[in-house]
């Protein structure tokens, strides 16, 4: 039996390798993809990554996992710091969320700081760089496997 | 060449396994030092793995990191919310800080919410169990390694 | 001469009845739609009943509300604490907004206690369940005509 | 078997009418007193409706409610904004509080926006005018049926 | 024709001169009333004088001043500082409100430095010790006559 | 020669063993009065107990405890977080106060933290539920003799 | 002997009669000037009055009321919100200080609520108008003569 | 060669000229965009001009004027004072921001008070009607010929 | 026949060119002087231009632009934070005034980012280095022609 | 069978007796170790005693009362006010501990006015002096005892 | 070559030695001056010393200073808490600012606890009364000597 | 007769010369303790000079020095911030406390800008470096001789 797993990425993901790259490094959102398929597949993880601007198609993703019982992989980005609706979109699950940041919020400026997605999260990794969803999907696997 | 590794352990972590197991889990520190132990040795690292209550054995194991190049693992615990000496010590580092909380405690109480340790963090991990170690371990040799 | 009311329901609420039943009650949206079409059509209403995640499709609904002078019974949902489009757009309206909680938000935690939106609403109801729908209607049926 | 139905008002409603008639209307307490009377008999309840401008006396009427498991509906008024006598006394009881407000209090001044009654209502309606309390004894018949 | 005033005062000036008198001075009410009885009677005013430690008396005067017309000179006392239902009562008026109080209360501690009454008082004298209430009547003379 | 004991209560506090038994017990305040009676004997006191849930009772109370050159015990309840006339009485005294709550008020949510009351108080007694009264006065013993 | 008194007057109120006449009034400053002639005549005052838009002209007028021991009526204006300089300088002067607003400044906006200088003023006088004037003066005719 | 220039307005915008025309007067959008056109002409611009509700499509085109290097006059509307998306996108940039607003945010109510786009912007004009993208086509046009 | 223009300049600006040169450019005030004759020539301004470091000038050159009924451009640079009695005399204007800043103050550090002149401002242009004084004139310009 | 009692002290109290007399009264800490001692034994407590200036020292004490579950008497001093190790490790226990301190720190300055050690503290007792200390014991006897 | 050496005192010192000996010594302006020019000389320095209650002043000595590349030694006094002008005059120099308080401004009342000054100063001293300005001279002979 | 003096310094101040050399010098905490003896010594002064790392070791120097009757000056370094217990023992000194910071803390983070120890020190030296030791001295000096 297969285990489903999202992992969704929030605004300006998309530009991932463009963007400021001193600050979020230079792999770009498709070789994330790439990672993720290779280690979702080692642990045996049905995987749907994708990525929005668009807060409402994030949510209706959730909804999808909700349906589907996904353990979520989320990187809310520009989301994480007052997006209710995404924050009530995950609330809604009962498989675990693991929130991804690629720097570490908690040493940026006052607009960065406190991600209000963390409320709902069982796990936070941040500043890991895209090293971080690897991390989050091995947490993935452990708690898919009763691990914890 | 080896490479140091200090993995430090502030307040009331002696007590682990014992203290409040349902948000804790059942693990006990010597455990985690026998899986860091075997984390660390896939790795290359040599480990220095300790535990106090007190600030100041903190603070100057820290500064022996400093002396040592060592990468730090730190789970401050109690420390994470108010300790300046200790965010001044890891302030002091050229090598990266991983800081490691067992529970997410952004999702705690106001108490609990905010670590000014994670200013100095380069990596902050939380809510993923005293699996967080590994993970945290998993981190240090990315960066060991120049990686990331 | 027939009356105009817009029912508009925000992010979430297409999974009423799934989502912590035991907090918005078994109902699914589908029901409320159901309970609106006949409350409305007993007063003489012409009824709008929609749902969206998407902010922008309930800023213009808004606007589309504000070109047929409709009255507006809205339950913002997660958009109800920090959207200022939606606020502007419901700032433009001269017809009456009655806004509509299912639970009393006003003893919700921190996050979901103050509506913005109420800045701009004629009459608020919170915490009736989705019966409060129908106490909505009633007052949108008052204030057509003429009443208070 | 006759249901108890408790209708209290707080500070200067006994002013209604004749207190800024274009916020308030100029519905007196006696008509309000009259359309209650009216709702509570449509829907079997035995009724007992006051006002006082002494928190004591609301207090009392409340342990009075408690003792005859009546439902609650009070328009705390002044008494909204600070009253923790109030506040502890309707904390007490088993039976449902219904608040209502006859202006949309969250759109009002700083002193006159948050109510802390709110905290311990089941069922808050603000800005409905006068017309609140029929909504209010409507949710009270629904909630003494088993109703949502 | 006669004019009405009212001097109504709050809570604890019942032990006028008996309470930190070298704070508020040796005089007791009855002194101060004595002052005011003269004072009203050579500017024509019909005086009213009255003092209570509860909150609904102070209001229910409010209430009669309003049917009488009456001009209100209070010393709201402890009530200065939360009462909601004053200030609401004393808002219905349509005459003016002069505050006074004995100490300069902007120059005390926290818990009694910012009136809220203070928002509906069309003047505010602090600090003259009891003969502000001699300067209160003064005024309420002016504006009786038309002044200013 | 006779020494003089006040112990007040406030609001609510009519209904103590009725109110929340599993967070206040099961006694009730005339089981507090006796244990108070038996108490105040034993060390020669003369007692005044008295409970209401009116401002100005407390306030007058505390008056006349003034006169008497009583000491005050006193369970500020509800009017413990706001209310200034009862902070104001209690100022005027010479005597000490000793402040009794029955549960841990430094443990409850934000509305029932902080007593203002506690300002004007000598000693302050919290969570020894009713037993709380006895400690209470046995340190107006302790004070009544000289001791500490 | 005569005695000495300053009447000094803060920022734009040169303008005083021109400026906002529906807030402020008709009167112009050298009416005022006239007033405070005629009040200070009476009570045996020897009469200093000017105005300054210049914080630091005020402030040297203090320092000469200082050594004259001069009686000090002030109008601060704009000065009152935010000038510890003149703040500073009053708190040296051991003869008493009376604070005139012509308006009610505690029922304005947020900027002009609550004056600085009213922390070392003996007396305050808000909202009488240009008539304020000859109170603060009557008031300072009874603390020359040992008043109060 | 062409120079780009991306004049991209948020939410509500679409309804210029109907909606409040006292404060945002009676001009229409495509009364502004024809303006724009020929001021951009003008000065030897091509531009993009666009309206969206929708803050991921404002998001979007911020993407792509990084793409085209091109300089972006942004009325970020609603989305000014809280979008952390629109923020970052428009902080990727090279090129300079400039902020027009149609009224003078600064002087509107605490909701509509302070604009976070504003950090990222150059140049911020507020207040001067529709001529203010006039102005801003004119910035732009000195600073893309390497003005000021 | 002449319209009059008033362009003022506050605290430090006497040393542009010379302060910061890399934050506020290389031209000086004299530069700016000359631009701004020859922008308010060509529109038929009658100018008026000055700078001081002493609020009170600032106060005074404002009553004289009242006196003329002059529209004002003003820079108050370091005034712009927290002087109360320029406001108050902004305020009195019924001329429209526009506020300029060479840098865009609100992405600058917390002391420098909020003008309290803005509340009185028509207009507020932020960050077109000196060249904002020219687009201030074109506004004064239309304003000055019944534009907008 | 034996019950433990810990009563536990923090930074400073080894100064009893010499450190601000006027404040804290002139018995030593071997005074107070003397009184408890007397105490306990009445009440057939098996007591330990100690005295500490270093955090870990009382939090370790903490852990061996965990380890022989007896009840905690603690005066934590300036560890009040800020220790969260301190906290964490009394929440750890399922005995009760009781909170004391020698003078009301609620009527002291901000700095020594909250504790938060309260939080998981039972029963706080605060300006009763030095006899606080047998006032706890009594109430560590009845808590023993299974009373209240 | 001399070194130049600015030592500015801000308002109310010209009253030092009359103002509240007690708090700020009896020494006045003219014996600090001296002081302050044996200092000076003995260290090398061409002394320019000033005292204004003009801020304006302050500030284009500042400008002098910052022409003649002199440090700065300066007591700001009252402009300490709020002058924005005087912090961007100082901002302005490369030579070194030394600020000096004659008493601990860090212990006193909330409105003198703070100096925004003090952000752009290179070292302060405060609380050594007027003997800090020697010690003020020291740290300018230390830092024109390139030491430290 | 000796006088004594003790130098106390906080934590991490063992890695002075080694940690962030651009920011703290390169003297070590030996070139200081050799500065100071030297300077003592001049002075009369028999000079106790140590560090710690741990809070309670300062703490109890404090005692000592209070026994000893001995000036302290005093870098507390990280405990500045926020440790009550340091506060607390230097309270009890009626010697003089001089506090001295090598850099200049008003200008740093929101972390390190404000120290509490400052309540209780008559004079603080903040910006002097390594210097600020011997102006400590010196006034030390000064404050033994009746000084000042």
């Amino acid at each position: 039996m297969t285990k489903k797993l999202f992992v969704l990425n929030g605004s300006n993901l998309n530009m991932l390798g463009l963007r400021e790259p001193e600050l979020y490094g230079s792999a770009t959102l498709d070789d994330v993809h790439a990672d993720c398929e290779r280690a979702a597949a080692e642990l045996g993880f049905e995987l749907f990554f994708a990525q929005s601007n668009a807060e409402h198609e994030l949510v209706e993703w959730v909804h999808e996992a909700f349906r589907q019982k996904a353990i979520v992989v989320i990187n809310p980005a520009g989301f994480s710091f007052g997006s209710v609706p995404l924050l009530d979109a995950l609330h809604m699950l009962t498989t675990p969320v693991i929130e991804v940041h690629i720097t570490n919020i908690h040493a940026r400026d006052a607009d960065h700081q406190h991600s209000i997605i963390s409320k709902v999260a069982r796990v936070v990794i941040a500043g890991a760089g895209v090293y971080g969803y690897e991390l989050a999907i091995q947490v993935a696997g452990r708690l898919a496997g009763g691990g914890e």
